[in-house]
């Protein structure tokens, strides 16, 4: 309460914000104590809510100046990893949404049409911004629009090879086009000499006023456009490759380069927009930022706790909510153990070292892991190339970032049979980080794949048991997945019929009930509920869902009704390769498959998502029943031949 | 006859060359003998199956150079885009394959594992070869082996996001590691002057040869490694930006920079792959080189069409097949009819403007038409943008390419429901590039993406209509995919229930085959046999096929049995898709559901793997005969009941 009544005491600027208008008739000394207002609402809101706090911290002054100099929403500003627009929202008549960030109904943790007309691209997935842009400026001057695009893009996302693609053809195509690099500090630089150096090794140090400092001392107030500057910026960020693109690449490609810019002080940020603006071609202008500025546990967070945080406590930084066993621990910590027995065994990540748990495989064995930044792409196929050359790579991301390297896991490594395992967290159903996130299409895409093994753990032994069978696989690749959160308590299995794990079975056999993965809890449930109706039901748990297992079709066949329930979306679903492996085998047992419709699912949590979709406990016990009861309805016409063909048998 | 005649009687040397170790030993003029010798042993080869014959004519003394300073297999030769290993295989005992080149049974058109040691990477898609290099290199360091690892790339793979991700990674981990940037003609440069103006005027020249003395002159003829060279060769092949990165920026990078050499000279080629080999490190070697070296037609080949044509007449160059009238074709001058209506129409295409017949928009409307260079990421999310600026993007590549960005059609394209219409060319069973050229995957996986309307066209007419419809759609994203090849005469409905074609109906409602695009005249030979059997059979074709049209379900639901025919992979495809939905309406009529089976598909016609499939019209009717008279016989109970159940029953 009382951090309420501080932010609604010092938010008296803020509170006049109404859109980016009131941000240009502000002056130096207004600006200064806006930006103050604005960190000090976001850490008020974002502690309570939980979300993108360090990241936004870091690009207060930075989105200050981008209002100012241009004209949104006619001039289009572009977030690259949409969650750095939380200063765009809250410049844009957005504040009175903080206070429901990311939860159902409140506002998006990302840039959404439907919330403002300032926002366009509803991207969550790095690397992109430049080629939005790219298509932009080039729709506008054969429109023959007089309208700037910006692109604000990390110096993490650079590492992703679209923005290699976007800035070939950006050069090319040579339209008016501004792409703001927001270079965030905690780098270094590997390689070379000159300012780059002098830079990293200052923002090595804890006193990073210095740079800035060493920054303007060194380029004086106002860069100039163009600058001749042949001095080359690395960044490598935590021992992870974050290549800032030299700048003498960018003007070699044609694209004119200004920076590096104090990207905490607003003039001198406007000054380069400006200059950027008025060019008349594409423009990267180098802003060096510090993520979490303004606030000390963000500032000083090495472990990068402060990107996306839930909740936390103000004063300390530290989380409010109890902490819980997540899949993610169950997943680092038997892979360690596996890891421990066998040379062979090493670890891919893309820019999610913390997130995935491989971290915890990098702290024992650091020359065993290999982090190759946001590059999905190369991840994959690197690890291809890990396999050939004899090793057993675990590549572990969310399920959402795997779509980005599809045609690698499918040519790459599964066309070359390569024991690759691919292990995918934040699968299924996410939550608060709205549609671009959720982990649903995996089983999907990946289930074409051939020779794909995958699997769904139900619980923390399985999770263990099923990645020592991933990894001891050397005929081809594997993927795991499992969703996002703390894992519940283990579900042991009664038995197991080849792969399948039977849960609990009913001496009568009406229902076959396949619940996937982390559902397991859920059919038991199920079970119990629909038993008291007089039904017997078998839960089984596939454990691998592809290939589908031979015995899971015989167990369909020796029962009256399948119903299958998957975290992951029905077509092509566990349940679509369930009923399609049924038409082979000619098992016409009636199938019914409950899943996520293949849609745009927004934010909230995962709860709340799972019983909008009727995916609980409770939903599908009715189904189940109302189904089952049905067959015993319904004569054997009605159940064989559709009213449609009676007219010919009449 | 001659010509082999005259090809034996001028292959003394080349006979001779069983493995690299017989080019090792050969002296300089033997190997310039040796060169030509391959020369016409692939001219003469390759007029007669088709192939990849300008890239490989480029290459010979550049693997020549390889096999005699490198080791394979202990070393790893790996070829990007491995169409360029022709000579790669000449040079390791498989010329007597050249005979059956690309057909059934026969060479295959890129590495194989199965058929060398010297073979790794299967690879089709460009841009990968540096991922796997890192992760060998990296697997080689882990292990302490000692092997060398080189990849062979193009200049136009480059422009691949891929290569980028790949060389951060590569600079980072430092691995010995040798990058041969194939650098082939016909390329100028857009910005910057020195040597890369010279060259690139030169490079337009038609006397080729006069570049490589102006390489020689310049550099002499011992390149040295890491030789500071900061002018900037950037490439534009046709009018495509296909950037060769600048070697500032790879020693930047920390990558050392060996070139340019001239890729014609063996013993240029060979002192820059010693120095890079000794080096310890990464290194590129830039070798220039000439694609279709040695033979006029293909060299003086502007419009590419040597870059990988069918059996051709040596003398001419001319193609010996009839030309006929190709899908492609068809889509390439309606589309341009489109355009002249519709100022908003524009064209995408990822560096194969040629072959997909973009091309032809873009000889009308140049400042209409995008080539993006190999960057189907780019290309997708490029096409976002142009939507958001309010243009109507169609984005043309082949259906194996569009694999490569799932991730951008699902999230920046479909998630924002913008209108771009996706058009794959070479869906379904492609035929003579082997198993990483299929195009069967399509409608499986972009199936998935909500609110996309996919269109599989049978035939000419219904390719214009179709196409005007998805440029027709302003809500969301579209997808037209047809195979390669000829189109067959057009096949008229006799009616249109919704938007399903009904090709032809039976009073006796028996059996509803539902036959996707092109294989509408399958469905209508079948329908033929199967009426002979005494069955009626209604052939519909669905036009649309995601979503499914309600109409299917309905024709679906009034018919004894339904089977559907398709080109692409079966889980998830058009029959699974139509399975769910009849499902999800509870119509219980049989589906049989026939397509390609998600696996490796080898090399050969497309009319070999049809029919090795068994997806000709007598082998579908055959089993729709077999399933419809099965029903016939088969007992109620046994159609319903399972086996496995009845004793529950009992």
């Amino acid at each position: 309460m009382s951090v309420e009544q501080d932010t609604a005491n010092h938010s008296q600027l803020l509170a006049k914000v109404r859109g980016p208008q009131d941000v240009k008739r502000m002056s130096a000394e207004q600006l200064e104590l806006l930006a103050a207002e604005i960190r000090d609402f976001l850490i008020a809101k974002v502690s309570r809510t939980g979300g993108h706090i360090g990241p936004n911290l870091g690009v207060v002054e930075l989105t200050l100046a981008m209002h100012r100099v241009f004209d949104s929403p006619r001039d289009r500003l572009l977030f690259d990893t949409g969650h750095q627009a939380y200063v765009h929202k809250i410049l844009t008549g957005r504040q009175a949404g903080f206070d429901k960030l990311r939860q159902r109904g409140g506002l998006s943790g990302y840039p959404s049409q439907a919330e403002s007309e300032h926002d366009l691209i509803e991207n969550s997935h790095a690397s992109t911004a430049l080629s939005y842009a790219d298509g932009l400026a080039k729709a506008y001057a054969l429109r023959g629009e007089s309208r700037s695009v910006v692109a604000v893009v990390g110096d993490g996302a650079l590492t992703g090879g679209m923005c290699w693609e976007a800035l070939n053809n950006i050069a090319t195509a040579r339209n008016p086009l501004v792409i703001v690099v927001n270079d965030n500090g905690r780098s270094y630089s590997p390689t070379i000499g000159g300012l780059a150096d002098h830079l990293s090794s200052l923002r090595l140090n804890p006193g990073y006023e210095k740079v800035l400092d060493t920054v303007k001392d060194a380029l004086g107030s106002t860069p100039l456009v163009g600058k001749p500057m042949y001095e080359v910026l690395h960044a490598v960020k935590k021992g992870i490759k974050d290549a800032v693109a030299p700048q003498a690449m960018f003007e070699d490609l044609g694209i004119k380069y200004v920076g590096p810019v104090d990207g905490h002080d607003v003039a001198a940020v406007e000054g380069a927009l400006r200059a950027a603006k008025n060019f008349g071609g594409p423009v990267i202008v180098h802003a060096v930022t510090r993520k979490g500025y303004g606030y000390r546990p963000a500032e000083e967070d090495e472990a990068d706790c402060f990107h996306g945080p839930g909740a936390f406590d103000i004063a300390t930084g530290k989380a409010t909510a109890a902490p819980s066993v997540k899949w993610t621990h169950v997943f680092a910590d038997e892979l360690v153990a596996i890891a421990d027995e066998r040379p062979d065994v090493v670890g891919i990540t893309a820019a999610m070292a913390e997130p995935t748990g491989i971290a915890t495989l990098a702290r024992k064995y650091p020359e065993r892991v290999y982090d190759v930044g946001i590059a999905e792409q190369h991840a994959v196929t690197s690890a291809a190339g890990l396999a050939l050359g004899g090793l057993h790579p675990v590549v572990a991301v969310y399920a959402t970032f795997l779509n980005r390297a599809f045609d690698q896991v499918l040519l790459d490594v599964a066309m070359h049979k390569l024991p690759v395992t691919f292990v995918l967290d934040r699968a299924g159903v996410t939550g608060p980080d709205g549609p671009s996130h959720y982990g649903i299409w995996d089983m999907s895409v990946f289930g074409v794949v051939p020779g794909l093994r995958i699997a769904a753990p139900r619980d923390a032994a399985t999770l263990r048991e099923e990645l020592r069978e991933a990894t001891a696989v050397d005929d081809g690749p594997t993927l795991l997945r499992f969703p996002t959160g703390a894992v519940a308590g283990d579900l042991p299995a009664v038995r197991r019929v080849g792969t399948v794990d039977v849960l609990t079975e009913s001496a009568r056999t009406d229902v076959l009930l396949v619940a996937v993965g982390a559902f397991g809890h859920l059919g038991m449930e199920v079970a119990a509920r629909v038993a008291e109706q007089g039904y017997g039901v078998t839960v089984v748990d596939p454990r691998w869902v592809r290939p589908v297992p031979t015995e899971l079709v015989e167990l369909a066949a020796a029962h009256r009704l399948v119903v299958t329930v998957e975290d992951g979306v029905r077509i092509g679903g566990v349940g679509d390769a369930l009923a399609q492996a049924m038409r082979d085998a000619d098992v016409r047992v009636p199938l019914r498959d409950l899943g996520v419709p293949a849609d745009w699912h927004p934010h909230g949590t995962r709860a709340q998502i799972l019983a909008d979709l009727r995916l609980t406990a409770q939903d599908v016990a009715r189904d189940v029943t109302g189904w089952i009861s049905g067959l015993d309805g319904a004569s054997v016409d009605q159940v064989r031949v559709p009213a449609g063909d009676k007219a010919a048998q009449n």
